[in-house]
């Protein structure tokens, strides 16, 4: 069966690695045989490569190639990649992508094409790279009313983050780290402010409860703020500080998503997470929680999670593998306040220590200070009880003897 | 679509539970509407079950019966599991289980009789209970070559050293509170020798290199020899003992398999994983290292990975899902050594500990020596460095100054 690249970036060449190194494999587990990329679309030229004549800088030459069953679309943004994979699906062509992007976007849309052209669009690169997340939502745990996500989504951030906790280097020190290394782009801000990890929590939780969840509608918090005393505070607390997305079904109608850093407790799945590496945890009714983990971006991990979507397709090319993903309807309700959480508070102190303390103790209930060596004496830092976010927030803010810097939720994961 | 359940203990109450807690969105997910239990087989009387009017004590009754088009089989044991499995497949049934002794020691056989009769046989839950690992072998991971796979398979034996190592309670204590609990039968021997492991790894070893790894070709050894000295020298290095199944791709004719207590370091993903829950590492060629991790058996947790296979064979009921699992050749061997590894050493001195460091560094190389507050006087314990395993053994055995007590493997998970 023949297939086309679209985009010869990291992934898109991974595509083709990948496809090459396993191919007696592949052939097998595809069970239509051999799987070969006929053309490659990419506007740069590259010499010398040894796929060099599969390449063409015109789409409508994949598009009118009738041997080409299968198209991965792997060159990243919203446009030209929608009309691309829009146009292929029409052409009767399934299509692969690992754009988050396209998906949290235009998931629907590109669903429903599909579903009408009786051909599969399949995306589990666009959440977690190589760690398989998508398929075992769809079909592992298809037994299971799945009732939260929780999730280590983005590799960059997690860097950052590894690096201030094992090795106490400053934000900018370890972005810096992280751009050297190619973990990071020369924007981060994709990154740093959460917006990439907000693109696959959408998806995650669009899959688990089956309605679209746009990014627009969803709190994103990134990680800029987190500073050396937080790290500190909370490793006294023995926690660790983590860029999560989070998904809770609250209702039919009504759904938690968010983004935002969290204090987790070490010794859990989650806070054994370093490095580069994704984590997403599942809470099934059935089957508890679950945890996936392994190295969410990277070029043969990505390309490993887009080759298996194209032996799926080249599996199921008569028959379309079912994905459950309606459009929000105007009543669907996306809310950022949990009913129920702890909050970690590091704030000035603008009153003795003793005085505040009976302050917050007299607002909010008992706390747990928090401290290290070194930590500045007109600071304090504990952690809460769990109770309503909103009534929480609002005893914080009546506080008056001390000036709130930051506020970051505990998890109970 | 109808189905019967074969065996109404933990696990196939469990199933029945399931299909009716969450049948909304499994009749969505079959895509082939309601999946309704008509029939469930077991020799005992469950007077006042909500199901007592679909109880039946002959088999017969479900073989005969052409309504019913998947067979679930939850009775553990060979006999008479294997037989009724075999007739159902013959008839034409898709057949789901739970029972790894049937899988691990006939899965060729009824995986063929399953393709000569164009039906599904699905066992999900025979490995890692609730945990999606089967699946993702065969269809997530499809683009890798598979290298190793390590797991922690068995809830049981982790509860057990979960106890030494968290609460310093001696191997019979815990125990004996795993049976008070439930988790450890009133003969724990399948678990506490390692058995049970074995049977998973057979299993996994077999879906990831594509031969039959008999349990009987596996070298088993369980963790009724751990004692609370080993848990504290391994504390010294900052490492836990868990008792892993392992198997390593050595060549296309040769396999490392083995079941043994491993020391593994602290902040690993398998280090965390604690009391019954169990995890799988598989490293591939392309996706490098992911871990699933999820709690390994408990009735709802197995039962919803039985559900995922029922809905799988509903789905694919006119297609059969393909299974790599060949049987093993007469030269394909199963080898129980490792090419190289680092290993722990607890032994007694029967010289001077100066003069037996010595001999020990001048045989084995360098090593590091391990102590804790009230390690015995006349003990020595030590890591090694990596080397071949056949030549660590034949060098320990040189040493005239020591006799050896533990030697546990040090993995570099």
């Amino acid at each position: 069966m023949y297939l086309a690249v679209m985009g010869y970036g990291t992934v898109g060449s991974g595509v083709v690695e990948v496809l090459n190194m396993n191919k007696t494999q592949i052939a097998q587990r595809s069970t239509v045989g051999k799987l070969e990329v006929k053309q490659i679309l990419d506007l740069r030229d590259f010499p010398g490569d040894p796929n060099e004549s599969k390449f063409t800088k015109d789409f409508k030459d994949i598009l009118s190639d009738e041997d080409i069953k299968i198209v991965v679309e792997t060159m990243g943004g919203l446009h030209p990649a929608f009309e691309f994979v829009s146009d292929c699906l029409k052409a009767g062509k399934h299509v692969v992508t690992s754009n988050k992007e396209l998906v949290a976007k235009k998931g629907y849309e590109l669903i429903e094409l599909a579903k009408s052209n009786n051909v599969n669009f399949l995306f589990e690169a666009a959440v977690g790279g190589g760690i398989p997340v998508i398929r075992p939502i769809e079909q592992c745990l298809a037994a299971n009313d799945i009732t939260e996500i929780a999730g280590i989504l983005n590799g960059t951030t997690n860097f950052i983050l590894t690096m201030m906790i094992e090795k106490n280097m400053t934000f900018d020190d370890a972005l810096k780290l992280a751009q050297e290394k190619g973990y990071a782009e020369k924007d981060p801000t994709a990154d740093i402010e959460g917006f990439d990890a907000c693109r696959k929590i959408c998806i995650l939780a669009t899959l688990a409860f089956g309605k679209h969840i746009y990014p627009e509608s969803v709190s994103t918090q990134g990680i800029t703020k987190i500073s050396l005393k937080d790290i500190a505070y909370v490793n006294a607390y023995d926690s660790v500080i983590k860029l999560l997305g989070v998904a809770k079904k609250i209702s039919d109608k009504k759904t938690f998503v968010a983004v935002y850093p969290a204090v987790i407790k070490n010794g859990s799945q989650l806070s054994s997470v370093s490095d580069v590496f994704n984590a997403v945890l599942i809470r099934g009714n059935a089957v508890g929680d679950v945890v996936f983990y392994g190295q969410g971006a990277g070029k043969l991990p990505t390309a490993s999670a887009v080759v298996a979507d194209v032996i799926d397709c080249a599996r199921n090319d008569e028959k379309r593998k079912p994905i459950f993903w309606e459009d929000a309807g105007e009543d669907d309700l996306v809310i950022s306040e949990l009913s129920e959480t702890a909050v970690y508070i590091r704030a000035k102190l603008k009153a003795e220590k003793d005085s505040a303390v009976a302050e917050i103790e007299e607002k909010i209930g008992r706390i747990e200070l928090l401290t290290y060596d070194g930590a500045e004496k007109d600071e304090i830092a504990f952690i809460t009880e769990r109770k309503s976010e909103k009534e929480l927030k609002d005893a914080i803010n009546s506080i008056g003897e001390i000036e709130t810097i930051s506020v970051i939720r505990v998890t109970d994961y």
